[in-house]
């Protein structure tokens, strides 16, 4: 299955030939410029023509090699979002661990302080936008997915007990966690938004006898979704709704979201905050699930033009000012499961690594370099804390009905 | 024990005579506007000659009896200020139920959007002012705080791992907790900024085997600190040091502090995280546990004049934005433990009014209901979400050496 979508993938901004003449002078120059951004990071940066630059440092991680002026000078030009660019279509080649490679430009990086392009969030994912954005990622057929996610087809970070956990294991451990967080008990209603393939709503209703209304606009989880809780025989007590979390009507015992606030928006929060609000009894509680970061900063625009459209992680101050601080919702606890996620991103690329013909047969070479390079760079994101991973339950703030301890 | 400080209490700003003629129509009009402002309270208001507003709604659980003119229209100028003087002086007397009655209160303000006087607390408490602030409080006399407080003159929320622990066996959970949730292992360096009475720093180098540096500015609570180390043989491992956090020097793989941070005040936030900063190894981890509040907002000025001057409960982002962002450190964990510290405080209060008659002695009559009230009043703000209690956990944004679960 290919979708008009992914066409984006195979108009080709960078050419993969290889330079015809020997590097000059100037383009030495570039090379320079380009290793010096990133001076801390064990890897050895190399030209066409074999050139590269004095190496003294430890030895390297990896070896990057540009293959034309085109992809050097973009990167000098604009290194976030022509890294990626350049090496989807083969212009740069990377050679040796990709992961380790990008945890040592990820810590190079991390030197440099964070530009805050406020603008470029302020933007409302309102509903058309929205179902664009993932129509682009989610919708890119349940086939893909189901190369390379677990069993569950739960694609968000897992929790593994121990870290020698199975994926299958791991992501069960995740929705028991969550529900046990949100302290569900039989009878109660839940409503989640963004509810992917359905694995939670479907987890929630089998193993803790509460009824969920699930919100996704991705058309082709839902249709999945719901084949599913048909099969289950859970459809009398799963509906999954194929509409915005705009749109949730109705008052619920919990409230539930699994990686859907990354795609909700700065702007968008205080809208997102007031339909929890609205939803939650007197003594409603809920639980959010996102990737997020320590300071304010932008995603990485090639992972947003080719990745997740729209997308923005979140430091913890934005969530709470913007989403609970208006409606006097209370944190009750936060954790965080950074390496975690890394771990998760660690299955999945292996699992991707061992599909790639598959998937290069289902798009082609250059989806499966993008995605490759998206599950290794949010590995080492994650790796380095450049991403977290936070997991917030709260509760009205005017509830006595909170969990006494943890373990409660 | 009678400090200079204390001489406030017996300038009062009150009296407690009744007036001598019947209410006139002005003064019932005022009453009425009294009972409007906290009109969904099941509280009944009265005049010195008896007279009272009709009372319809369900059983009131207290009544408030105003003695005289000047405290009934002092609480139509400033309730928030006035409730407070007025009571400590006898003005007015709470009939029933006093945690009862101030619950009823809350709630029924926690219903007005809460005031943001910003220019508040934008001053700092630089180290002399701090001096002052922690004089006023904290040097009123081990002998009279070892009168209500537990075994080990823990002066800040409990942890009860089963509601009904005794408050003993609760301070020793909370440390342990504080210790595990650190991570701390044998041999280790802790500098704790704000240290009490030095229970935490004796109980880490106690049971955990690390060395403690404590700094604190009490005088009274260094002076007992230091002995209590001598005492145990701990002298040698734990420092007890007479001076502001911001002269905190050296290198430590933990920093905690426990009820310090609601004294920094906003405008030098930023500085104690420099301050936290500094202080960290590459693998350093920390813990804060503070009093917080879901929107920030000022504290009850009453509570400022006559309790804590200086102190102010922060919003979790007002804490991440300015102690922690700025220098990417990253939040592992938070717990809200609110309902645990309105236990701690039922405790404190019934051993304080068992105590009432040497406090008494101690200090004067005006004392003891100042002090009734704010214990009565802080477990009614806890119990009513109106103040947080939050644990948060951090680390070096960079370190991978976190905790893999939460029971790693």
């Amino acid at each position: 299955m290919k979708l008009d979508d992914v066409r984006v993938y195979s108009i080709p901004t960078f050419s993969s030939d290889t330079a015809p003449s020997p590097s000059t002078f100037v383009e030495r120059w570039a090379l320079a410029r380009i290793q010096q951004s990133v001076s801390s990071a064990r890897v050895r940066f190399m030209l066409w023509d074999g050139f590269e630059l004095p190496y003294t440092a430890e030895t390297p991680v990896a070896t990057i090699v540009f293959k034309n002026r085109r992809a050097l000078f973009s990167w000098v030009w604009d290194p976030d979002l022509n890294f990626g660019e350049a090496y989807m279509f083969g212009a740069v080649e990377l050679h040796g661990d990709l992961v380790a490679l990008l945890i040592e430009i990820y810590r190079a990086l991390g030197r440099r302080a964070a530009p805050r392009h406020w603008w470029l969030w302020q933007e409302s994912n309102d509903e058309h936008v929205a179902r664009e954005n993932v129509h682009r990622h989610y919708d890119l057929g349940n086939d893909f997915y189901s190369l390379w996610l677990d069993r569950e087809m739960l694609y968000t970070c897992a929790y593994f007990p121990a870290p020698g956990d199975t994926l299958e294991q791991a992501q069960i451990a995740k929705m028991e966690r969550v529900c046990r967080k949100l302290g569900l008990k039989a009878g109660e209603r839940v409503i989640e938004a963004g509810c992917g393939w359905g694995s939670l709503a479907l987890f929630m209703a089998r193993e803790y006898g509460v009824s969920v209304r699930a919100f996704n606009i991705s058309a082709e989880q839902i249709a999945y979704a719901r084949a599913r809780a048909q099969h289950e025989g859970l459809a009398g007590r799963v509906e999954f709704v194929e509409d915005d979390y705009r749109n949730v009507r109705g008052e619920y015992d919990a409230f539930v979201s699994v990686g859907m606030l990354e795609h909700v928006g700065l702007a968008d929060y205080q809208t997102f905050g007031g339909v929890i609000e609205r939803s939650l009894t007197a003594h409603g509680r809920g639980l959010l699930h996102f990737i997020g970061r320590n300071q304010p900063g932008e995603l990485n625009p090639w992972i947003r033009k080719r990745i997740f459209p729209g997308a923005y992680p979140p430091a913890l101050p934005e969530v709470f000012e913007r989403v609970l601080e208006p409606w006097n919702l209370s944190v009750l606890d936060v954790e965080n499961l950074r390496l975690h996620y890394a771990s998760t991103l660690d299955h999945w690329r292996r699992r991707f690594e061992g599909a790639a013909e598959d998937v290069a047969r289902m798009f082609d070479e250059a989806f499966v370099r993008a995605w490759r390079l998206y599950l290794a760079g949010s590995q080492a994101a994650f790796m380095t804390g450049t991403m977290q991973l936070f997991q917030v339950v709260f509760a009205r703030g005017s509830s006595n009905e909170i969990p006494w301890t943890r373990r409660s």
